[in-house]
């Protein structure tokens, strides 16, 4: 069968102290339960992986499989454990760009890193699962406990981006391999049953509001603080934008007309070439997925398109993107729970059903918003290395709303803020529509 | 004497139609005297040059000083004349992105523009300001006198840019030429006479304030429509910062310490191989300006820096930038007329003087704020090309406020936008800093 | 252990076939005989690599272990057996660069073929194995049989390339893998136990000499016709240039003097920064080997010198490179049986022990001649794809003679030409100097 | 009228010492008088030129033709009168790339040398022309005879460069200006009066022949010494290859079909988008030259094709370049009076018209031959930094023979060897065929 699970067998290294996924459990989860939890479902998403396909990278922007799996334990080594579990040189291998820990291996050769092997890497994530868990038994003092919940949203961040850069991989290839079919109940249709939303624009929530995280639940340090804004009046669009709409700007012309396009983003298209989004094929009906290559629906949200293309969609269409202060004032925290999520299994955007309200906020694709990614007012990075998480990103970046169909349900709010470069594609990235109200 | 001046005279063209610059005039000008004044304005910048001066390019974001003249000419001819007065090809390598009036000649190759000839090109000129001036001899329909105007404050931001790109073409000459030298009266002294003004931090204004230009006089549509927004308490600094200070940052590591640095700035520094401002001798004691290499003022404000630099200052200091309304709700249109200008002659930021108050918004050094460059809310670009002037840069750069010592002094106002990409340094760019409240 | 062998055993996939290496044999051996050999012999070379190790690639002109062992087997399925074992996709993918029978996959991407995985590569190598073999039972037309010889030399240089891939993939690890251990009676010495073989120059062969292959055993294409050529007047080094020789050019200033090195060459040490063969530690104390991290025997013959360094060390001792075919006239054929060649396990050059005549011709080190790489007089590349083998890479490379301590003993010939480009330090190149006689 | 000639003239400066090029002369003309004549010629190129023209730089390959001027000057300043009459500074941005007598400024920034202005390096030509001259007044010491020779022979081949660098420069311009109208008299016509000459293979001269030069008048260093070579049996064509024969090539798929071309060659096709000769318009009927752009003849010689496009239209053709060798054993020295030069006025290949043995094998257009440019046995460079003049150049290059129509007729010699690039395609670079004996 090829993947890493045999391996692990034969180690019989850690894996009993963690529970399987989707074990049913009474009451709230404990640190030390979801800790086990989201460990357990990082190695779950390898399934069916050779140590071949978790050790290449196919651009500088993404990660091998067993990188990700080595970096979300250094992760934990580093700012929970502290103490070195790992030989020193593994340190530097897996620390990703915290500058004040060590010089970090340079990004885009990870790829390089065949050693230590997977089963080294799986050997080294047991161990400090096991030191971690040994930890939480016990009284933790709050800023460790703290890290721990950190180390636990990191580790579902880069389950996205292991999905997000392995099917960047495997797009490479001619042999476009299947990275795992659809439950059979969930499949993405060629063509979806619904006969698709009718777009609509509904009256979207103005005037001074409060933006930002506050309060006990977690929340990123650039979600906070909580701080008053003004939200001009502005009208939401009832669902994303569809392939069938996006289909119809590319057959209007719209990847050869400048005046459609911010100047930086009619540089990348003649500079890139792009005439459509990631993934599609050039007669544009077919794309590529995570399920390998599929008919494309023309009712689901249209998916891996930079900001550029969001921008020049939203122009074409006599809209705009909305702020992120807009988005925010808009989204409904209760429909988390009805967004399609990673846990469905469904790896791609399907069509939205159900025609009330405003659909899926959450879920489905990222949202490119027009606001650059920057600093809350009084925005205070957290001390010592753990405070280059976020910041210093903010500059040349957009923030993006909602999550997506291979984010973890359990990681996202209504505050949450993902941030990518404008010419970034190959995360789940769609469009949300907005005009001035 | 190889300026051009003697060109002009020889072939004898329109320059009699204009005024010689600082003319006295009694009551407003008129937007005849106004038109004719700048570009005047334009030409005088041009004494001492010669023709290879004029016809050189140093690097693609910068333009040679020729090709200054045509393009502000050919914005008069294509937005207000409407009929072609050069020949068409003309059109074309004169037209800096206007993608919607045909394909403009690529904007890095503008050095091997040879032809026309300087003589053709100010012939060219006085041909257009013939027409122009002609024109508003007569009565304007409101939307063509409005782009005389934009035409004029089009020509003042390219009197700048002709400033600095100079500048930059002839720091790349080992003879480093003297561009002009400073009025005996007005001279950066080697070392200024002021023991230098103690930085200060001083209250902002904030709460829900008006941000954005409204009424009678012109602006830019990036500085409109007028409209609320949220100011967070803060404090200003009294003063950009200076010399001095910065010199001590990088004497402290500043540019090798990773941690006080943006992720994408850190990247630049390494890739740029930067360790002090453009144009700063490698001493740290002498910088090359358009008065020829100089010694360092240490009270005089730190300048060509870019925003990656500033922010990192910034946080060395443990201040931040401010943003760009915060800049705007502190600064006083009074302030305008004492600032320190182009028109003084010393084209070079000089040390404030005077402790009352907050100092130099306006003039010295355009200050960089934590601002992306985006739309304001309800922005609408102008219709037709002339809407391609502002609204498709807003993306990947950040704003500058307050004007320096190349701009203009009738320039500027207390909304003005400018912006560039956080990597540039060649523009006349300091730091002004600020703090929570 | 994580190599690849136990997969292999658990296949069961055609193993059994191919006599182990190095099994005594009486007689010359057949065309069989020579094929399982060295099919085999690639194989054992793997021994104790992982599957990751083995997928992943460190430049554009490497290529992974995987790959290598698939590419061999393509060139015999292309064009031995002439029908497709593989699946369609396989033979764009494992095709190097014969363009006329496909477009090749793009030759610095093959580290993202994780697919098809090891195991496959492995099974596909056992099934063409099977059906070369079965063929080679029978009596096969001469075209084909040629190919059969063709594709063995070519399993041989692939052989080599494989380890010094190998090599340069392993450098770029903070961890720098061992490869392999020494023989214990082969090691690489720390210090030689000679003291070094003086250098001396001896008288050469010249006149008019006929050069390249003619008779009965197999060649390239590159080593024929045989013709008449002129070979001037020249001495020949007794011995190649040793480590320490080498250390005292960079002592004095080497790699820092622009007089002593070609125009491109110079221009390679700036881009590059150049100040030491590759795989030397900046010390110039130790050295990266296949065999993990050793000290630097003074008395070895230097490698991995790029033939700008060549030519500059060259100049710099008042010697210079040897024309080819001052070499080919100089070598003797019956000194390749004492030449250190891959056999030995050893994969590191040594040093000269016999202080008689003319050493080291053959093994060791590749020897970069002056001569580049181009046609022989009436040199005909073979009929059809084939003919891609060598003949449209003469431009731009330099021919090196000799073979080294990674080439199989039974593959290199006094006429056979190595090609490679003048910035070429990857494989084990080392310098034989001349003079004029 | 915009050239330079009137600042000269103003001036006043040396001209007078120098005659007027083609001036009646009688017997042979002395070192003075040679001396005066090329740096006179040099100038009368000039004609017609504006300061912008000349002071403009297209590609890192390419220079100014001020830089030319000076840097001509600088050679005799530094090799002749071994004393400083320029600045210190101006040797430094004149010298070329003489490593050995001061750090060269860098030589794809030359066309940002806007200062010293082109009056001010007319004055320096003056100054370097009158000490010179007054040298060659007296009895020179044979050394320094002999770096006069040289500099007159350096100065001959700035000539050449001079145009075909300009011609480059305006090829960039969308004007497409006009260097020099052709003579009436000698005007290349839009299609040939000839019917072309029907191509033919005549028998060359082979054996061991003596190649390069020896006795007493000058050659280059690369020339020497004679030499005994072994030439092959072959044939040469009667004339070089004709537009309408590289037409057929084009319109044949020879730029679409890899196995046409060396492996460099093909992968330069497609980087730089190839697919007709340099200066062709798309449609394969006009062409631009620097008497502007005209239909291509199509029985002149194929001019502006690489290494590369030669060697691919030869395998094409079913023949191949020559060697170099070959070429000097069938050159008759004879010929070069009857070849089509510079002096001629007309900048453009034209087409044979006697059908009489071989043709044109000096004048119109160099001829790429299928030696690698490299050093004769027992080359010696010159000492010193003279020394850097050829040598340097031994690696990666191309030898062309035989001049073009943009070489002066007495700089040429059978033993004559250019070099270039194989990518490269600026000058009037043409071929030759040749098939084996």
């Amino acid at each position: 069968m090829g993947g890493w699970d045999a391996v692990v067998m034969e180690e019989g290294v850690g894996r009993t102290l963690i529970p399987p996924h989707g074990e049913a459990s009474s009451g709230p989860l404990s640190l030390a339960e979801r800790y086990a939890r989201q460990r357990r479902a990082t190695l779950d998403l390898c399934d069916g992986l050779s140590a071949e396909d978790m050790s290449a990278q196919s651009m500088p922007q993404t990660s091998p499989t067993k990188w990700h799996l080595a970096h979300t334990t250094w992760f934990f080594e580093q700012f929970v454990l502290g103490v070195r579990v790992s030989a020193d040189d593994w340190a530097r291998l897996f620390n990703s760009y915290y500058e004040q820990v060590g010089r970090p291996f340079a990004r885009d050769r990870r790829g390089l890193l065949t050693r230590p092997s997977l089963a080294e890497v799986l050997a080294y994530r047991a161990r400090v699962d096991d030191l971690v868990l040994a930890l939480l038994d016990r009284d933790l003092e709050p800023e460790r406990a703290s890290h721990v919940e950190l180390g636990i949203q990191h580790e579902q961040q880069h389950q996205e981006l292991l999905l997000t850069d392995l099917k960047h991989l495997f797009a490479q290839s001619p042999l476009e391999p299947v990275f795992r079919f659809p439950p059979s109940s969930g499949a993405p249709a060629p063509a979806s049953l619904s006969n698709g939303l009718r777009l609509r624009f509904l009256p979207g929530t103005s005037g001074p509001i409060d933006i930002g995280h506050e309060g006990p639940g977690f929340a990123f340090d650039n979600e906070q603080p909580r701080h008053p804004a003004m939200v001009a009046r502005h009208r939401i669009a009832n669902r994303p934008v569809t392939n069938a709409e996006y289909r119809t700007f590319i057959l209007d012309g719209g990847y050869r007309r400048p005046e459609l396009w911010l100047s930086d983003g009619w540089a990348e298209v003649r500079r890139a070439g792009w005439d459509r989004p990631l993934y599609w094929s050039s007669e544009l009906d077919t794309e590529f997925t995570l399920h390998g290559r599929v008919s494309i629906d023309p009712h689901a949200p249209v998916c891996h398109v930079s900001y550029y293309e969001a921008d020049a969609f939203a122009r074409w269409a006599g809209a705009r993107l909305l702020t992120e202060q807009e988005w925010e004032s808009d989204a409904d925290p209760g429909d988390i729970a009805s967004g399609h999520w990673r846990e469905s299994g469904v790896f791609h955007p399907t069509a939205a059903i159900r025609d009330v309200g405003v659909r899926q906020m959450f879920g489905d694709v990222w949202e490119w918003t027009s606001s650059a990614y920057s600093a809350y007012p009084r925005f205070r990075p957290a001390v010592g290395a753990v405070g280059e998480y976020n910041g210093k990103f903010m500059c040349g970046q957009y923030v993006l709303r909602g999550g997506s169909c291979a984010s973890p349900e359990s990681h996202i709010r209504s505050t949450y803020r993902n941030f990518f470069y404008p010419a970034d594609r190959w995360q789940f990235m769609g469009i949300r529509l907005g005009v001035d109200g």
